[in-house]
């Protein structure tokens, strides 16, 4: 069994523009909270991982997605969130977003465990991922 | 003449998170508006084009994003904004955020002229590009 | 028994700014769609409703809110929405939201069924509100 | 000199829902932003502040807002915010949304200086508002 976080949105009216349809940005909101509630399922609370490891959360580097079917208001997207890939200073979220089994859209959000610059309040740095950290994203690796 | 779109954006309190930086899914807003603000100032106004073509808008294929440095209320992002290339059916569009010459961010939009599917309203479908609108992207390509 | 919509809002990291509390215009996203729910419960499907009266939609007349318990991400919000007051031409739809049966906020949205105006169309025009959809609106009036 | 803020809004595509208009929530968070450009203008920088009087920012209690002409993408809106009414513990600001000279909205944000509650971190308290505040909040009171 893979379908892991299972994080489902209802689209609403406000979500879609006037061509009718969800106006792309929201998707990455929904990645984002997708992403937030598997790492809430997997990881202590986020308040107290932000103090423990002296991070502010789990910032972008980097975020893509392809759309393939559009969606509007009154349906609902299941996203089926997996961490695709784990580097020393990275991972890598897989976001599938499905209806009635169909693929919608898939996107990817490659983050990291953010510090604030020691030399540059202005900047963000990332840390080596703690093992403790790596141990919890093996549990919920994409399956092919 | 490298048509600089030069959108600009204040950051808003609002668009901010609680690690008091961009939330980044209003990058693609600001994708998105960027965009709309180039197409209208190379291309005939929206609605006459949506009935002239009968699409609905263009609709986006893929969209990505890098972040390099984060941003906070009260700062200004500049958004240079140009066509990458041109296919028979899609066009990349190029963002570039900028802060006092600093590259901050860059995304890709790839976009195509959509129209309802004639067999499933549904989906949409990619129409060739037309000869008028390509030409027009011509004038604001990508230069390195 | 009154709580009739229950539409219910995981509040999300995205939806918090840099005090660490829900953005305040994130509230009245989600009364529209506690609105859109409830009416989506008593009327026929929106898009039929949209034809069938010629209008665009439930635009808002006027809203309010009071704010008397911050969210924060984490937490979750149940809208308790019923309408409050039915006019000739307007309603105004009640939501309460609450969590562990405290009351956080209160809000208003006075909606009307909203018709493109025959003489000017960048303007809206109220319809007198069918019985049909006046007998709809009573199932769900509020109760003190 | 009535300060004029003149916090001026280009409405987006994505600011539209598909009724072609702009979703009314967006025009809570462009009263948040011209308040925030109001209140930058007259008052020290944010971070100070903060800091000086241990606030979290101006939290909102109460928010309203009247819509009397809708507005769609392509349009511009010029917010002309102003101190309606002070209080002992509260503020209220009023922003009147003009295009051409013409009204098109009213809305009002009723503000206060938030701490953090000293008996439950979960609440806010307000604060009297300093004196220093107060006189910089004279200087752009409504008039009529």
């Amino acid at each position: 069994m893979n379908a892991q976080a299972g994080y489902t949105v209802g689209v609403q009216w406000g979500d879609c523009d006037p061509a009718q349809i969800v106006f792309y940005p929201n998707y990455f909101k929904w990645f984002d909270s997708a992403s937030q509630t598997l790492l809430a399922r997997i990881l202590p609370p986020k308040r107290e991982l932000l103090q423990r490891f002296q991070i502010i959360g789990f910032p972008i580097a980097e975020a893509s997605a392809r759309f393939l079917r559009p969606s509007t208001y009154g349906q609902s997207i299941v996203f089926d969130s997996t961490i695709e890939s784990i580097q020393e200073k990275r991972f890598t979220v897989l976001h599938r977003g499905l209806r009635d089994g169909e693929l919608l859209l898939e996107g990817r959000e490659m983050r990291f465990a953010g510090r604030v610059h020691p030399d540059n309040p202005n900047r963000l740095q990332a840390i080596v991922l703690p093992d403790e950290l790596v141990a919890s994203f093996e549990t919920v690796r994409t399956r092919r």
